[in-house]
């Protein structure tokens, strides 16, 4: 007799209709007067029609009998108790429904909570470990310990708990000195006799003498030969220097050796200078000026780089080309490779690189013009620029030996990963290099140790049930010292699955440059997420334990002309994120601790030289590998961060505002040219219109993003694809001209 | 007293959070261990549990007052009743909870009757009459006319329902002859007289006498001049044609005005290799062993294109480059622009189409070496080679006479949406072009036509309630004629959103070219999709009532060597799906009514010629429009299929299978060649690795595909992402050898 009542009036079936049409067209989120609000509908439907089946079910007939048998008063009494009972029931059997109806899959919301645990789950102690161990022997692209070292790091990432980790091979140029004839530099008499030659290795440090594969210092894919000629001093080798050199000085470097000091750009473009300028062969040296600390020792003692050693290092002009003989494609066993001589970016001319004690020799006796006074190192020299020494010495040359070969060589990139539970075909990639100089104390360990203290604690994590909503890739380049090579072929052979479901790349190069504040270059959508990451970790500095890392590195490093928070840098080129960030366009970040913005010396002085080992960290950058735990656990919670966030965290206003400051900047600088603006009839107004339409466009979808319904799953997938694609909005396939690849 | 009851044990709550951890985990597809299935736990929780709550219902304390007043039987009886009161209220409560707890944003799935109204919505007689009406004048691409038919095809969009319309322009360079100073080809005699002069015009067929603005045959982006010398004839001007004359007849074009007859390969083709050749002019003419039908008799009496018909067309080279001023960029106001003389592709010598009696009296007298009888077209006249008349006639001289002029006009694209109801932000767009060398009757308006149809036919359902899935696209584009303009700068200006969010790209130029069958290019992973639509369209073809158009196709272009069912070409080049398809990277297809493939002559007599009216479509080649409507159908339901069914109907087995075919194909010319394959060490063992490899991967997808569970919108978003980024995947960024738009 009940059955009926509710099925004629079958409120829930009309709801159903009506849900299902308004869903329908409910959809889009733009489109939204077809929409019906659940929650609004549920208190009027529901309440009435809850009541409609309590005032039927006290009436029908089958209960007659109990009613009518009894008293006035207990029967008001029974009626409000058996009007309870039923009520209760309703319920019950309401609340029984309500739970057990299956609902579509959906997926919970990542708890806050683990971002904690994860950041606890790194530990210093651990950091300084990973370390030494990996700092043990020399790791150099292409030999058999880097390659000893990759299945180690690989084992050890699938004991951790990683879901894989595979070891994935490319077949590259490299570059190494000949075994038995060595490089040097000589300065030979009249008669053609070396009296003097540079060192051939540096001073190895203690602890390191048994030690039988340290690659002397050299430059990676030098042209060999034996130029010999005047020498001249090129002071830092920058177009601007040849500028002078030519026009203010008259000095023609055709056919001479140049020597450079190392530092303010990258060594290659000296290079590719002195190529440009005629010169047959470009000695590089470290000049204590840019490499020596003030009131530092040098290592041991300190951390400064000692008269002997010197820098290593490629000098290619790659531009983010990778491998030079495959462009564009992964060094595999089907790419079709240029000869060797076709080489991308290889320079045609001798290049060696000595330290300052050599230097001194070499330059002592130069003749020719004086130096301007900002081309003055710290040498107890006179910096004359030459061409050749000084009359008393005009007979003597310099020679340039050099031995150095190419070869293609196969190198490996540790791949490891954690498969995302809820969008697995969305990847948040942290990657940093493993090859070395030599021991690579500070380049890369420092930054590998982090990654591999982060994958350590991802996988800790997994044990107590956490998996992030997206894919996580951990990558252990080889050959970044060699011009970025593992990650660019990986790139290339990845290329399209990257563009289309990269969500961000955070870098791992060396977590530790120096001893003051942190360091973060990234693309701007990612700014609001450092500080908050860093909001959330602690500072490593003696006598500010509870401070954030945020208000330290505030405190130290102020971004004052742009605004009150710590400054943020744009991304350069030089590390592994090269082809992620300037070629594919994914959203990309590093972060490393590093000295003070004002000491005016280059890197850290011991850049790749043999000094750069575990001692030198564990004795003066981070005893107590605080500030690495700082690097882990910021590149750490970015990770997280971009992993788990259901929205992912890019923020199109900040990019929006960082246009508005590049814009203005460019203007700034032709405004310096005020003829040559007029002349070409140079006009900045669709400059400022396209970033003016960008930030109405940030602006508008920040609001949407706002409002953006997180249960609707496909909502928050097509706000995410936005964010995922803002940085490929900004790559031209066609590059710039001429660099095919800087995109 | 109840409530404790459901407190204690709460079922629902522990089925929430257990359906919550199992969804948590169970979001990706492959990592299913962690999965639970709501169904299957619905038995086993529901019924216990709701068994557990009666049992306990019957036994509270505040009951017992009623059943201990009774006698056994009366009480059974009536312990009974309340059970059965119980039960129903219990149920009660349960279906409204169960229908009341609000759903997440969920989708319906499209009802596919819908596709039958689709097509049922286009008419024969509605595209008969966009047909007259957008061919009433002409249109070239920047008249004013163009832009007047741009504003009326926009606001017929609008009153369709589209839910928007929008007139997108660039400015980019066109190519007009002078208004006063006509083009021409010319005989002189020894003095320099012009005692033949090529018409100046095509007589204009009947009822469009009045009209004055009839572009006369030229030869778009011709350069100008007036270059007087030997004709040479150089067959269809194709690089195997210059091969021969150079090498086997040793005839020298540097310094001679060619010849070419139209056909064979696009007429860019052979300006092109007329200069290499050294020419310093070329005239183009249609034969008629390639413009006339046998048995046909010219237009009006027949489709034959008359002898004073000729054919007009651009001479570009642009591979795919769009506005030769702004390649790879669109061309705004914003944009740099090469100078004219930059321009890419244009011609450096003047270019002049004509009709065939105007090429008889040009080559009747031609001297110089016989042609190969394949060589021979089916003029009355030798079809000697020369260089020049034959003796008799030897002083005389042909001349071109060309003022055709450049300039940067502006043009106009209507771009018509209507927004999906669920992913608007994945399109699929149906695109053809707009602009006619005079009327367009068929191309493209035999073709714009069908468009009008089904924008027109999507509103009318709209109107019932229906929303595509995805964003519906519909583009008229401007300036087809002139290097795929409008298409391209529109691909150039929504480059990255397109290659984000672009599912497919159905092309609509001319819609009919022959009265045989269809035929229809696409990408392989289209080809399933164009067999099942076609299988839902009926035969335009009298005497065929009731068969398919599939069936009526495959009878007679079976594609025999590949399998028992209808011919599918590969994607050519030549209309606007360029910028999408080779460019971009979009799935793209173009179906239209063609000629018998055995018929000899090229595409069809009067293309591009003023005999390309309404008429001739009305009284040759579809007088009931039913093959138009076919037409319509086949790229409606292409569109209503790719914008509406939840999973793409993307094929990627038949990717796979064609590559298996392409890549034998080319290991088939290249073993006719075994002594280079030697030589050159040429192996195709990685290509077929490849295919393989691919082969594998798309039997692996097509299983999983079958098994993605559709309720799950992450799921299906996640496969359709896939096979969107299908086609992507076969895209180079770096382009071909110096063609970077051929990707």
């Amino acid at each position: 007799a009940v059955a009926p009542v509710w099925a004629r009036e079958c409120p829930a079936r009309a709801f159903e209709r009506e849900e299902g049409l308004g869903y329908f067209s409910a959809s889009d989120g733009t489109h939204s007067k077809g929409r019906t609000n659940p929650r609004k509908r549920e208190s009027p439907v529901l309440p009435s029609t809850a009541a409609d089946v309590f005032r039927y079910s006290v009436t029908p007939k089958t209960l007659k009998f109990s009613l009518d048998s009894m008293g006035a008063d207990k029967r008001r009494v029974r009626c409000i108790q058996w009007a309870i009972v039923f009520v209760i029931l309703f319920f019950v059997g309401f609340i029984i429904g309500w739970f057990a109806k299956p609902m579509p899959v959906q997926y919970e919301k990542p708890s806050p909570s683990y971002l904690h645990e994860f950041l606890d789950e790194m530990h210093a102690e651990n950091i300084r470990e990973h370390l030494r161990k990996f700092t043990r022997l020399p790791h150099l692209a292409g030999t058999l310990q880097n390659l000893r070292l990759a299945e180690q790091i690989q084992k050890e990432w699938l004991a951790f708990g990683l879901d894989s980790a595979e070891l994935v091979w490319y077949d590259v140029l490299l570059s190494y000195p000949n075994g038995t004839k060595p490089n040097y530099i000589s300065i030979v008499d009249q008669h053609g006799e070396e009296f003097f030659k540079s060192l051939l290795a540096e001073p190895v440090p203690e602890g390191y003498e048994d030690l039988t594969d340290i690659v002397p210092p050299y430059s990676a894919f030098s042209a060999q030969g034996k130029p010999e000629g005047d020498l001249v001093y090129v002071n830092y080798g920058r177009t601007e220097d040849f500028f002078k050199l030519d026009r203010e000085m008259g000095i023609n470097c055709t056919g001479k050796i140049v020597i450079a000091r190392y530092g303010k750009i990258f060594r290659g473009n000296k290079v590719k200078n002195a190529m440009l300028a005629g010169a047959k062969g470009i000695v590089l040296y470290s000049d204590p000026a840019d490499y020596s600390a003030v009131g530092v020792e040098p290592y041991p003692a300190g951390w400064n780089l000692p008269g002997g050693g010197a820098q290593r290092g490629n000098v290619l002009n790659l531009n983010g080309a990778g491998d030079p003989l495959t462009p564009g494609y992964p060094a595999k066993e089907y790419t079709y490779r240029f000869s060797p001589e076709e080489g991308l970016g290889l320079p045609k001319i001798p290049v060696h690189p000595i330290g300052y004690n050599d230097a001194a020799r070499l330059l002592k006796n130069m003749g020719g013009t004086a130096s301007p006074p900002d081309w003055k190192g710290a040498l107890n020299v006179s910096y004359n620029i030459g061409p050749g020494f000084s009359d008393e010495f005009k007979q003597n040359k310099v020679r340039m030996t050099i031995h150095t070969y190419n070869q293609v060589t196969r190198i490996y990139n540790v791949i490891g990963k954690i498969r995302g539970a809820q969008e697995p075909d969305r990847y948040v990639i942290l990657g940093g290099h493993r090859d070395a100089w030599v021991f690579g104390g500070i380049d890369p360990i420092s930054g590998a140790a982090v990654v591999h203290e982060i994958a350590q604690a991802s996988g800790k994590l997994m044990q107590r049930g956490w998996r992030p909503r997206r894919t996580l890739i951990f990558a252990s380049w080889d050959a970044e010292e060699f011009g970025l090579l593992g990650s660019t072929e990986w790139a290339e052979d990845n290329a399209k699955i990257l563009q289309d479901r990269a969500v961000a790349y955070i870098n791992a190069d060396s977590a530790i440059e120096g001893m003051y504040t942190l360091r973060v270059d990234c693309t701007p959508s990612l700014q609001t997420l450092v500080y908050d990451v860093t909001k959330q970790v602690g500072s490593p500095e003696v006598g500010e334990e509870g401070m954030s890392l945020y208000d330290s590195w505030h405190k130290r490093d102020n971004w004052t002309d742009n605004r009150d928070a710590p400054r943020i840098n744009k991304l350069g080129s030089g590390s592994d994120f090269e082809a992620y960030f300037i070629r594919l366009g994914i959203a990309s970040a590093r972060a490393r601790y590093t000295k003070n913005r004002k000491d005016t010396y280059s890197n850290y002085p011991v850049y790749h030289s043999v000094y750069e080992t575990y001692e030198i960290v564990e004795h003066f950058y981070d005893p107590t590998f605080q500030r690495l735990l700082a690097v882990a656990r910021v590149r750490g919670g970015l990770i997280f961060h971009l992993a788990d966030a259901p929205i992912l965290p890019l923020n199109c206003l900040e990019y929006a505002h960082a246009l508005i400051q590049y814009a203005h900047g460019i203007l700034k600088i032709a405004q310096k040219h005020p003829e040559a603006m007029q002349r070409y009839t140079v006009s900045f107004d669709a400059l400022f219109s396209a970033v003016n339409n960008f930030t109405n466009a940030a602006n508008d979808f920040h609001q949407r993003l706002k409002k953006v319904d997180t249960t609707d799953l496909l909502a928050v997938r097509m706000v995410n694809d936005q964010l995922m694609y803002l940085e490929r909005a900004f790559i031209d396939p066609l590059g710039l001209p001429d660099r095919p690849f800087y995109r």
